[in-house]
């Protein structure tokens, strides 16, 4: 079964998120995002990625019901794959453009950061890293990319309230770069991508991995002391009654 | 004697700085705000943390009068404490609020910055790290926290000009995150405090730390030798005679 | 042959670049800026240093047609002289205001970020890092002065687009300080020369560095390996053939 699905238009390769109503993320669908990176990435007729989502959701972030049945121990397989993909997509040698078609949540905007440039839907359509909300923490990659995207001022505002930002609130913070009427959206998507694409791709690459690699670093030398961390909150008493009562309303 | 108090409201303990008309710290001053900090850490019944002053001042900094009284190594040994002081309220695992409440400058300053959230007086009162203005550096740990709240390129711009600001001035600079009337400052702190003293603990205090330590690790590694350098312009013949001349006008 | 010429003005010293119509950067021009700022290092009657530059250029950046004579082994020597200099300035002793009188391309926009302080005339000149737009990647030091003068957003935005800001376009994105018209500009960089140069030069040196020698540091670790992915881009045939094509118009 497939949870994404992907399509060619000239260079340009669209990746969307393809799972129930709001392209929750489980296991598998990240497995089959890393493999979709990693094909694409040595794929010399794609120029660049735009990871968009299917419905009102770009994504709602992790499957949560889903994981509520996860031991731990599986839970942190799953979490270091996820981890892997977002630095991945971080250190990706294209230019990916993330065409925000709806609500943004948690782990979906945690994929959102690690692209190279955000646009989103004008509609009623929310941004968020929520965690906070359920009592749940973030992962240190999430931090670093978040900081690298908004600056650290901003990156605090945005993981101490956790709150549900407009696509307006959102370009004011540096969280996305552009908003579009849902109709232009994918057009003014593909038309970043057109243009990052269009550069060298050995600059492009070169100048991405300069501005990019001591996040990296400090991502992957946290990342695994944060999974630990984010799993003994995940199961305490009083963050796993909040999980069991997460309802998608849509 | 105490040079602090300590009131609770409900889960929030609020510490205010009274000391003399400026609230100029000395060595047991900052003895007793660590320890105060390292009480309310592991106090069940607090959540959340005010700092604020009494009188016309946050705090005038380090009372500059005494430590001209100091030798070299005593001070050295006051400023190790001062910046221990700074670094665990960085870290602090429950929100402080600074209610900054009047003038709040150097070492003044610099506890503010140590907090997760400023809100100040709309009155004439100024904010400032005017050290270069009397010839004196700052430490590593100072800078670092500096760059974290406001980015780097407003920090150059505080710390290479000494400039007062205003607290206006201050919320465009990322100083401080709120400005209040006099009479609506402790109830907007308060309001604040319940805000992130609300949230999940253990996740506040995770997300904290992702985004804070990677800061702290920079501040540590650096401070022995920022302090070692600070003392040396601090006790050159130039800095000395600026600072024998600093009088305090309230 | 002096490609730089250097007045001194009470303690301020000028150094205007002074090569050909547009300034470009060879070799030798290099040395000789290197030399002159170790020159002033120690130079006690030397407040503070102007860089500016004589015509309708600041800098177009490196001498490209020079350059394309030049066997990788010369080039890679080169390069290394030319990030020692800018990271001689950056951590250089005194204040550096950097008087953009005109186009500042490139590595003459390296340079400028280096500075201290940066005014730009508010005709029509140009300040770009435009290297991805030929093809070229630029430095890690690029990058990180780049990211500490204009914070990673704004990094970003600038050396992925390649794209040519006026001079009210750089401000807004913190690439400068201050926009002078062109017969302000010298008056304007020698007050505020005057206004840093006139600190307690063992607090502002310092100061300074507390700010800047963490990305000094992660410069210098960064820099060999960068300069050789830059040289293999430069050399690869798609990126050589564009350089072949580059005219300069003035």
């Amino acid at each position: 079964m497939d949870f994404i699905s992907v399509s060619k238009n000239d260079d340009i390769a669209t990746i969307t998120l393809n799972r129930g109503k709001v392209n929750a993320l489980n296991e598998i669908m990240v497995e089959q995002l890393d493999d979709c990176f990693n094909d694409l990435e040595s794929e010399r007729e794609t120029a660049s990625v735009i990871l968009t989502g299917q419905g009102k959701f770009f994504s709602f972030g992790f499957d949560i019901p889903e994981f509520l049945s996860y031991p731990k121990d599986d839970f942190i397989r799953y979490l270091t794959k996820f981890t892997e993909l977002y630095t991945r997509m971080f250190l990706f040698s294209k230019p990916i453009v993330a065409a925000l078609n709806g609500h943004t949540i948690a782990g979906g905007c945690m994929l959102a950061t690690a692209c190279d440039w955000r646009i989103m839907v004008s509609d009623r359509s929310k941004i968020s890293l929520n965690e906070i909300g359920f009592g749940s923490s973030v992962f240190a990659g999430c931090a670093e990319m978040l900081g690298f995207c908004t600056g650290w001022k901003n990156a605090v505002t945005i993981l101490y309230s956790g709150a549900m930002y407009s696509a307006g609130e959102a370009i004011e913070l540096g969280l996305i770069n552009m908003v579009s009427s849902e109709e232009d959206l994918i057009n003014e998507a593909e038309r970043k991508a057109r243009d990052l694409g269009g550069k060298d791709n050995a600059a492009f690459s070169s100048i991405k991995g300069l501005l990019r690699k001591p996040v990296a670093e400090r991502m992957i030398r946290r990342e695994r002391e944060s999974i630990q961390e984010f799993v003994n909150i995940w199961y305490s008493e009083k963050t796993w009654k909040k999980l069991r009562e997460i309802r998608i309303k849509i």
